[in-house]
């Protein structure tokens, strides 16, 4: 079982082994952990690793970061006090080992999974888990807040903010050391986990120089004289930890600049080779025992200890999102073609006939698809780090030099630059289009991750216009007609996963996309991206009940497209069927076009409640958000069959609720073909 | 004329002596200016100054700052040919000299007045503004993606952007110079405009290691020896620049680190006297020719050449909202009690009551009044510098650790935070209140200083509470509602200028006040925060043509109170008022209610048109937004007259558009008191 860990160099026994007790086994809570001999730490450190890969191999998960932290986050919990000092990782996908050492080993068979662990810390799930961040560079404004508030309080803890190299590319972190080093007296130990790549290899100014200084020839014999300067002596104060400075300067002036740290004025310890747990443990007693804020630099490999990860350059076991083959780190899902992959080569195909056309990504490359983009014209694809803002506006500079530009950004992280794309795009009518990947809710990573904003919060940017392609042909159409737009931005929002299946229009209406007709003009039903699919199985269902439903798309979600006023004119009932937050999102401003034009038609809009849901498949999330098709379909019998309070309200001409038979669920899972049209207009 | 000025020490003759040629009458574009020999240089200057002090003391507007670049301004027009060369200002406020220097010195009378001159730069003003940024901390990202399109395209241009101190505190100019030290053949200067100050004071890391800069007493001697280092020798190429570069780094060594700027690996000139024109034209030059990212530090002294503003430690010349005495540098307004500063009389007594309660500002201590609070409490206020994004996960911090924070920032800064508002502080469910200050038209500053977007944007925020007084009353009663709220976000918002005249409810029903019943119940005005006044001025109106009108205030416009509901249900129309975008606004929130409790009822939601609308006085604004009563009024009258096209549309019973009589423009103007009357539960 070793061989295929790629471990042997560790020396590590398998966890299934006899030689060795499973330790793993006897930590149902941090106290557990924190009694092991300090010898039998290394022992543990090789069940960790093996464990994780056993467990993540099964469900999927962030296997490659949290393999690269496992000595770093023991070290912290021996030295720091968990839950009296708070310990808070940036982001929190590197929590996988602080769960296990935390006593939640059992949970990582369901790791996430609905009802399972999540991939996050979770305040539910344990006292030791402070802050849910999961988006990055948000751990040391946390930690300058709560230590400010613990000083303020009079409370002795101290805070600990685990952040990745990659993390520091995004401006919040800037923001908080340049706070964090004006207040030499909160208690707060800065560990910088510098694997040298976040999600992908990072380039800039900073990456480039934490490189040169890992890469220098004498790197190693440096991590010695480091560790001997530290030493493994006992408590010490400020003054030793002075004299120690001195001497890491010393180094460090030998072998490469340390960055900014030193410049704001914080005080660092470093470089720590980040798997050597003695090591991490001695900088950070010395770092806790300064009483002021100080940055511990340990250096870590990510994917460390299992070869697969190790030789990942193409960061496939950053987090696999189902399960991969443990011996060889490769995925065992179906190579479904997915919307992904579709942007992607779309985008190489526009760009081999445009020049002017670029990609942008934020730390991203891979997962976003622009890495194909990188390939085929490396010199026209800019990665500009963990830095959406930057992303928005750079973008923004990109267009007032003439070109055009593509950023690619997850659906929930562009949540980030609404003030950049408001104004340093949209004021200034620049041509930018935004490929918002894993929109709408996309599951197991939980509700920070949820795509279900941007169609609300995007909508009210002045001249926007935001596409939601239903299928591959719509994603490669649409996507092209943003690429004409040159006086604004645009947007085209997709889900995760295999593309839906093809769904072809029976006839397109001043834009407006008609996949079925009814045979009576009873609902007017209007389904944003993905979800036509739904909303055809949905109308079938509601045909079978003698129901009248005509199904549109309208391509563009933002603005609402005009042809959609006098089709609901000409319906009794309008539902509208969005993959995104009710609260303003689409139903809401078709709503309005209805009443501004003055056609009063009862109008329900279906999708996203407002919430933070739980983790689950998008199939689970799905139904627990009454987003089925057969919730649909209940929708519009309840619609139809409640009417409104009205004095006035004419009498129903529609199938009342509780004579509509209960769909078979069987029926309800398959996709339904398009519902027979009668060929008349809409 | 020149005592008041206090410039004496420049030797700077007044613009009206006859001594000194008028050189600015003669600047009618920007050749002009380049055609001038440099000899006069330093009388413009004089002449800048004397002129910008005489306009904006009767205009209002950004005079400290732009005091400050004169010298700065002209030596870069004479180094670099706009606008081939791209000049790009961060902020946009330090850009009045600029347009002195490219001919707009006609439209100083009226600066920031409705069709005059804007405050910002505009594409739509001259071919040498290129970038109408005006939120801080943009113009890096602007540059970084401008040059790298200039490269792509093969164009020969230099990119100049002059970003302030107080702007390199904000995580986006992080984020861009790391992405700009990456390339090292982009043609971008990079001009450090370092006051020590932006708005304010800033306090961090940064702030204090540029501030060591200045305050060593080697500085003089030091600025000598860059001078010299520098020479005035024609232009250089890499070799000499990196030749001197090593004399300045020897320099910079004996004196005070350079921050992060060359950890980085960006080129670095400096630091330069700012006000010594020859001294930053010979760095400029050499930066020009380096061919690669280059930071020019120059310093400079906010205000300088009128005392009242070098002395202004409050930083209330740093943008006067109206005329000031040009003498003393005092506001002329009259002392209105204010929206601002009754938000900060309140703070101070809640912070003396309840020890929880600290408060956050970024950069903006004196305008949002938070500066009270830290005359009161020093140790409980943070000023996190021009940083929103980690003054919001800061608070998150805070309260995380048993604290509540306010943060007051402007309405229109917020939005760069909405990401961690969303999942840092409501997903954490935490108690922090951000106070909105400038909500809703503002006015001079233009389109993107309005905080219009508010409502709408983190309306769609599970959990949080949005308030919007409509009075003095009412501001400190729902701010101390606000404060009690522990389990998530609140927000407090209200508009610029004085607090409204006090409009006491006649009843208060689950939480919404009923400001006055009509004689029949017809419309049901539903008007949010300060839009009160307008809404019981347009019920008047709409009373005298026979209009039966109950205006009622909701107090928290998110969530909608659910007390609304059966209120729209007992009335024939529905009509929402609001100080924001319409799209996503409140009234589409009140719309969504209705429809789904099933409540039919005609519909009207007034507010802000989607868009960018130019500057203006509010009055101005609110006219040309269909949002003074009188505008109200016949929106309410349409409504009831055009009805719907349903075939059951019930017969009107309201007086029919064309028969009601225009109301005087006389009697629309004054505020109306409450509608009288009657005494029965809404």
């Amino acid at each position: 079982m070793s061989a295929w860990l790629g471990i042997d160099s560790l020396a590590m026994k398998p966890a299934d082994a006899t030689a060795t007790p499973d330790l793993i086994g006897k930590i149902k809570e941090l106290a557990d952990f924190k009694r092991l001999p300090v010898e039998a730490l290394p022992d543990l450190a090789d069940q960790i690793r093996a464990f994780l890969v056993s467990k993540v191999s099964r469900t999927g998960g962030h296997i490659g970061p949290n393999l690269g932290v496992v000595e770093l986050t023991m070290a912290i919990h021996r030295i720091f006090d968990s839950p009296t000092d708070r310990v808070i990782f940036d982001t929190g996908h590197q929590s996988y080992v602080h769960k296990v050492l935390t006593g939640r080993g059992d949970g990582f068979d369901q790791l996430r999974k609905r009802d399972g662990l999540t991939g996050y810390p979770s305040q539910a799930e344990s006292e030791h888990d402070f802050v849910e961040n999961s988006h990055a560079s948000t751990a040391l404004s946390y930690a300058d807040g709560l230590a400010k508030a613990h000083v303020l309080r009079g409370e002795k803890r101290h805070v600990v903010a685990v952040v990745g190299d990659g993390a520091l590319t995004g401006g919040m972190c800037w923001e908080a050391l340049n706070n964090i080093a004006a207040r030499k007296d909160l208690p707060l130990v800065i560990v910088v986990n510098d694997n040298g790549r976040s999600y992908a290899p990072t380039i800039g100014g900073l990456a480039s120089h934490l490189s040169s200084l890992r890469l220098n020839p004498s790197y190693e014999k440096m991590l010695d004289s480091v560790r001997e300067a530290l030493g493994r002596t006992p408590v010490v104060g400020p003054p030793l930890f002075e004299a120690m400075h001195a001497v890491k300067r010393g180094i460090k002036d030998a072998v490469a600049p340390q960055v900014m740290f030193e410049d704001l004025g914080l005080k660092y310890v470093g470089p720590v080779d980040g798997h050597d747990i003695d090591a991490l443990m001695s900088a950070l007693e010395k770092a806790k025992n300064f009483g002021g804020p100080v940055i511990v630099h340990a250096i870590t490999k990510k994917g460390n200890g299992y070869q697969p990860a190790e030789d990942d350059v193409d960061d496939c076991l950053h987090s696999p999102s189902s399960a991969f083959d443990p011996e060889t780190g490769k995925t065992l899902a179906k190579s479904a073609k997915k919307w992904t992959g579709v942007f992607a080569d779309e985008l190489v195909k526009v760009a081999e006939e445009r020049d002017d056309v670029v990609g942008i990504t934020a730390a991203m490359a891979i997962p976003t698809g622009i890495d194909k983009l990188a390939h085929r014209f490396p010199e026209r694809v800019f990665d500009v780090g963990i830095a959406e803002q930057h992303a928005a506006t750079s973008a923004a500079g990109l267009a007032l030099g003439g070109l055009h530009p593509v950023a690619a950004i997850y659906s929930t992280f562009l949540n980030r630059a609404f003030d950049q794309v408001l104004l340093d795009v949209a004021m200034h009518k620049l041509g930018v289009t935004f490929v918002l990947d894993r929109a709408g809710i996309t599951g197991p990573d939980g509700p920070s991750h949820y795509g279900i904003w941007d169609m609300a919060v995007f909508r009210v940017i002045p001249g926007i216009r935001i596409a939601a392609p239903r299928d591959e042909a719509t994603l490669r159409e649409e996507f092209r007609e943003c690429l004409d737009v040159n006086d604004g931005p645009t947007i085209v929002r997709f889900p995760t996963g295999a593309v839906a299946a093809d769904l072809p229009a029976i006839e397109r209406f001043d834009g407006v996309d008609v996949l079925a007709h009814g045979n009576r003009r009873d609902v007017l039903l209007v389904a944003c991206g993905a979800f036509a699919t739904n909303a055809m199985a949905a109308a079938e269902l509601l045909t079978e009940q003698g129901f009248g439903v005509t199904v549109v798309d309208p391509r563009f979600v933002a603005p609402v497209p005009a042809a959609l006023l006098p089709m609901a004119a000409e319906h009794r009932y309008v539902v509208t069927l969005e993959d995104g937050v009710r609260t303003g999102g689409f139903g809401d401003a078709l709503a309005k076009e209805l009443r501004d034009a003055g056609i009063d038609r009862p109008l329900r809009d279906l999708g996203v409640t407002p919430g933070w849901h739980p983790h689950g498949s998008r199939a689970e999330l799905l139904a627990d958000l009454d987003l089925t098709p057969e919730a649909v379909a209940e929708a519009i019998r309840d619609l139809a069959g409640r009417g409104s309070r009205q004095p006035e309200q004419p009498e129903l001409p529609l199938a009342p609720k509780q004579a509509a038979a209960k769909p078979e669920k069987t029926e309800a899972k398959t996709v339904a073909k398009p519902v027979k049209a009668a060929k008349e207009p809409a």
